[in-house]
């Protein structure tokens, strides 16, 4: 005989777009702007390979023995440091360390979600988190939005007449939109929130990466309730292959994270927690982060300039002021992932719109990364891309 | 207001015996016989050190970008090596490198467990598994088991008239119990194993941790039908700290453990892959398991000869031939439970039995790890714990 069934989530599963991404990613003759790869030359190898030298040197047999959930301790003191550094106070009991910033997304549907439950989301929001709360059977529901953001009235509505369990937004340069909260609708979304209960997950890898001098306040760091989980990650900011991010939670809610955790892979890679507390504890990150952003911000001005010059009428794309990407809208009635097989003929890829929607529509817009190509091929790849879709018009 | 209901998986779950086990071991007077923890002296810190310094020296930005979901290439591709070693001839679209063996069992509970399927496991089994498999709201089926591991007939009538969709086996140097399947005995299961629609799940993270010259095959060198996963661990006979285990699965079972695998955390430390893929490719682990399991054969005559001369009549144990554990039995109607206050005032630690039966009894049993402590602290310890056990017959 064989195998029996597949669970329901697994039989409802998207078809692995992020693999299939970061398969495309790795042809060499393509121009992605698809994955959201960070720049390999932003990643600070020299200072990391000092600091693995010196870890090695002092490398012993204690050092690789298992070690608690939470996260290594030396780590987590420097996580309070830089949450210190975003107006968050916290103590080390409310820091979990996460296998990247997306170990907390499966972790927190874990501990909140059954089926059905309902999730409150950005429309489009990030497509992994989609994924990673489907897992879960979760339900969706997309938060209308104006210019500044989910539109608190709107969130307000929602909250009063439907049970949701959480809110997930990225509030700063968000994936994949570019689009950022503004600081004022920060403070009303609080409002709103702190009138029901539900936890409000603000989900933040982009916001050190920072092209303005515009200032974003954490919402955490307005969280009075314990209701808001903060998550960050060191894989856009130092170098994704540690697999390193942290979940900031109000104890209760930890340690539902930390029993989720160890049924699942007990803690992380001891040696990774290691080097990235020293990167940290050196006080390498600041500079670092002056050096990369000003990198960034060459290509998103190069990127936002060869879309001026190429893209046709009709097409518009966002301004982000931070983050890695920026999101295009073709007229209504194109649909970006009819253009996608051309494209990716051309040697020219991006993620199609439709999958940052909870509701898989509209179908007309596409995300583009600006982090990853070098600046010949952010060029190159907007004008091929221009022509793609010109010649669909 | 506040948090919001947690899901009932998390409502249902135990009081994290695993991580208070592991803070327990911790402090630094106890004698814990509790932990799965290898010895540190086990671990090979030069050679790791050597093979960290030569990966350091070349590390480059690329090596540090994300990675594919399925694992670090030449990795698989020295796992592949080391399953044909045991048998197993597979190729690396069969492997997936994950976070410990532990996140094969969370994945594969993902894969295909829905709320109240069933799960065969053995009576008693690994508490984390059913810690990891508790959290997709499995039901469980004891199997009835003689001297020589779960009795064919016994599974055939329980396969004949439930609805099973896995079934989870340590079948060497099991933990907790220390016992080994026989190899007449694996030919049997397997063939009613293949008159079923049902996954195996041979979890082998001590198989190389021998103390014999017995030969057990494993499972998947039997398996003729691709109903046969294979979990492998580092963490026991290289270093648990790097989190690297890995799941051999037929492709179509692996892509879903993939898809799993996205949403959670991407992929394994790129680093940590590349520790452990250079220490198999160097040929280092054959040597090492010899000096490991010398050590390791030592402590467990030492840990039998004490139990032989300070425990009281009444009480027995196992005498595994590999692994880390043994398990004892005390006089029916007495309670480890309610030994262990007492045992841990003492200054010495176990993991009470219940802890690894689905339907938590009986309680007159407990788990006894002898990898760990130094010799001094076996000998030590089971004076301690006979008397304890003296105390209270």
């Amino acid at each position: 005989m064989g195998i029996p069934a597949y669970s329901v989530r697994m039989a409802k599963e998207s078809d692995g777009a992020i693999s299939a991404l970061l398969k495309l990613t790795q042809q060499p003759d393509m121009i992605s702007f698809g994955g959201g790869l960070p720049s390999e030359e932003s990643f600070p190898v020299e200072d990391l390979k000092n600091i693995i030298n010196d870890i090695t040197a002092d490398l012993n047999g204690g050092v690789l023995q298992y070690g608690v959930t939470e996260g290594y301790l030396p780590l987590r003191e420097e996580i309070v440091k830089l949450m210190a550094s975003k107006g968050v106070q916290i103590s080390v009991d409310e820091v979990l360390v996460t296998a990247g910033s997306q170990q907390g997304l499966d972790l927190i549907a874990k501990a909140f979600i059954d089926k059905g439950d309902k999730i409150i989301v950005e429309s489009p929001t990030y497509l992994a988190a989609l994924q990673a709360f489907r897992m879960y059977e979760a339900e969706f529901i997309e938060a209308p939005l104006d210019e500044d953001g989910v539109i608190p009235a709107e969130l307000d509505r929602i909250l009063a007449t439907e049970k949701v369990k959480l809110i997930y937004l990225i509030p700063t340069f968000q994936n994949p939109s570019g689009r950022t909260i503004s600081a004022e609708r920060r403070k009303e979304l609080m409002e709103v929130i702190r009138k029901y209960d539900v936890v409000l997950i603000e989900d933040d890898p982009y916001g050190d990466l920072k092209y303005t001098d515009d200032i974003y306040p954490t919402m955490k760091s307005m969280d009075t309730t314990g209701q808001v989980l903060y998550f960050g990650s060191f894989s856009k900011i130092i170098a994704p292959g540690f697999r390193v991010g942290y979940s900031i939670a109000s104890a209760p809610i930890l340690s539902k994270m930390v029993e989720g955790k160890q049924s699942c892979d007990l803690h992380v890679s001891i040696f990774s927690q290691m080097v990235i507390a020293e990167y940290l504890k050196r006080g390498l990150l600041p500079e670092h982060l002056q050096v990369i952003n000003a990198q960034y911000k060459e290509k998103r001005d190069l990127m936002l300039a060869s879309l001026e010059e190429h893209m046709p009428d009709g097409v518009t794309w966002t301004h982000p002021e931070g983050g890695l990407f920026l999101w295009l809208e073709l007229p209504a009635g194109m649909s970006s992932n009819e253009l996608l097989p051309e494209a990716v003929n051309q040697k020219v890829a991006y993620v199609c719109g439709d999958s940052f929607y909870a509701a898989g529509e509209p179908k007309n817009a596409m995300r583009i990364n600006f982090s990853n190509a070098t600046k010949e091929n952010i060029v190159k790849g907007i004008i091929t891309l221009a022509e793609v879709i010109k010649n669909k018009m």
